[in-house]
């Protein structure tokens, strides 16, 4: 049994028939992108911190001599509809933490009104695609198809969903309500804001809602730049190995 | 501790005098075959589900797009005989949620009218076996020599029974019944339902009842030509090495 | 927090002003030899059977078929002195389940009576000693002065006594009684009986009783055979390959 | 959920608006040194002892045959000013352990009294340097910047801080105190006495309080001449190896 602290920031009513999306650090930081993005666009306004002894023990050191805490975080959106955002720096470090997290924070989430959960995720391909895809599965067939709809396509590959974001569908069905994945197609190897992009268009499309990507689109473009530079910076080292060489030419004539 | 959550599917009255047996994931996935014919052949009535904070952190992914759910199940059977089943997709990571996943398997096992327990596991021995035998270990020595005399052998290797198919012995015998571990030789690197099939034979003699074995055959055949195509694909490779390949012959003659 | 199962055996009033022994397996099976024949010795009566969803996930395979559990006893022994034997198959595999053990097993101890508490262990040298040392490290300078006084040494490494040898005497501190540990130099790559018979010969020492040695000194004399066997098939290997062999003289004329 | 003993060595009144002073074994043993310094200078008194089943599951051994146990201890100091000092053997081993650990320090250095904590550490870099500078890094922009003005920098890597250093701010924020961690630079490869002698300058600045330095100069010293000698004996080598030896003259001539 893990001990979970909640420090409640402001007490709040609970939202009517709310979604909740989760997007806590992990591939490509798909997950964490989106929940941020969100919360940024539509004034998120934090409610809960919440502490587990599985996170990682540490704090983290700042710039301006001050230190961030771990910790997971519940926001609250009223417009355009209900919202309950979860995100934070963190996840749990062993299986039972990562169960337990998920199970409070799929219960908080409910507590605040969520009749739906959405968690985000990468999905690491181990390589770059210039169209990534979106993945969904879902606590029940009609769900998963209802997301397919909005341009998600169906995993083949008989493999798992790690973390919060494959347990809080757990509990979601646990606790009587449905959730579904949606996952980013990622290298795995970068912080992936293109990813999340398509994420987010997906999303918007399942809640009805319009999302201004302008933030995450500079984003992606600035990763999108650092690539190529990295590619022809690659390029010209292997031009000058093809070439030969000052010293290798002496001792040819 | 571990946090364990049980969700009754269906309420049923105790059955009378059953025989449990346990079929979880394992070494050749014996156990797991096993358990799921006879659910299969007695038509088996799912009546809970068992979750575990020490399971699989995750969810796994079908390809309709729905999620699997990482649980235990117990199932009964009213006929031939009385019997409950215990099965599932996983087993506890630590010891102590083996120990206490295992602890609770039995006591509701015991609840739903169990008065012996049958726990089914692989006995690796890296090797494929023409004849793979089957061995038993049990509570009591009555009971080896009872399973002796229905065609299993006992082990002279002094090794141990790993998981919930030693454990449940151990709360069998703490809770006041007695219980035996059936095991089939298994080379322990494939899914092995031939194995599966002579635990099954021995399995029909001990409890008194005919099992429809047509299914099993026709798995163990399909693994049986499938393991064929791959010695005669070997046996292919082999001989092209021994002969002359064409660019060997250039600098010859 | 780990789950311990108490199984009582036979209900006994407690001894008077009895000496606790603890001998579980650790290096070169010191503190188990030692343990079991002072049991043997002195008709050891089984008392309680502990226990723990940390120890190792598993049961034993004996010859006849039956299984052995994983777990600690505590036998009582009346004459020539009230004597509780601590002693088992297995520890504990997490330092939180060493502890957790070590402190019931201590508790229990006192519970029978136990107004000191001697835990047996091997200290590993690596290699092998025609006359192997007794160490003792004790929670007062007057107890370890007094075992001093008997033929143990004081050990100058500045090194720790690991598990339930070390943590029970932790634990008999905070409950308000002393205790010492009594180590066998000692190989540490093999079971070693002669370790084991130095330490009962202190033992016999401080406890003021005589302790048959017959069986322990036979299993010795195995031992050290054994050993003999070994080093003088060596030898012969080693001249064999000193010798040109037939198939070497081939070559030469 | 660890299991913590707390045994009360001397009751006490709580001291009025109290400094809690943090120093356990980490790198470079800064914090440690630091701690017992000034427990050691200010007359410090045992109050209580803590132990905890994620300590190391063993006991030291002394050179005069008795024990020490695993455990923290909590000093306080009236005289000049009221302090509360952690110190200890040893840290917790889980992330669980640790967090749980640090929350009941920190609620049990409150209840002695603390107003504010200083957490001390080493910041490990790699290699030795003349003047080892003084981190900090606080739960309030105003702590820090007070700390920075007494001679301390803030770390500009965007790491963590390990540990009772880092959590115990955690729950200083959580129990409604401010806290600062002050680390001295340190190679993080030897016990580092010169770095806790810079981080009590500080120290002894942020309270207003002369520190006594002579015993810690005296300890550093005494490392930088271990450390002479080991250059010198490096460098006496290296021109052992430059110079042509006697075996090498054979050869030239």
């Amino acid at each position: 049994m893990v001990n979970i602290v909640e420090k409640v920031i402001k007490e709040v009513e609970p939202l009517e028939d709310a979604v909740l999306i989760e997007g806590l650090p992990g591939i490509g930081h798909v997950g964490r992108i989106v929940a941020e993005h969100i919360i940024h666009e539509f004034n998120g306004e934090k409610v809960l911190e919440l502490y587990c002894d599985d996170f990682p023990p540490q704090v983290l050191v700042n710039e301006d001599g001050t230190v961030e805490f771990m910790n997971n975080s519940i926001y609250i959106i009223k417009e355009p509809i209900p919202i309950i955002v979860v995100t934070g720096n963190t996840q749990a470090l062993t299986p039972m933490g990562q169960y337990q997290t998920s199970k409070r924070l799929t219960e908080l989430g409910i507590k605040y009104g969520a009749k739906v959960v959405y968690t985000i995720g990468g999905f690491g391909i181990g390589n770059l695609k210039e169209n990534p895809a979106v993945y969904v599965a879902a606590t029940s067939k009609e769900l998963a198809n209802k997301i397919k709809g909005h341009g998600a396509v169906f995993r083949g590959d008989g493999g798992g969903i790690l973390g919060a974001a494959g347990l809080m569908l757990t509990f979601s069905k646990l606790n009587g309500i449905d959730g579904a994945c949606i996952m980013g197609e990622t290298p795995g190897y970068l912080i992936d804001p293109k990813s999340a992009g398509r994420v987010l268009e997906v999303l918007s499309k399942i809640l009805g809602i319009e999302i201004n990507m302008d933030e995450i689109e500079k984003r992606a473009k600035e990763m999108e730049m650092f690539l190529e530079k990295i590619k022809s910076f690659e390029k010209s080292q292997e031009q000058k190995q093809a070439m030969p060489r000052d010293d290798d030419l002496r001792y040819i004539g």
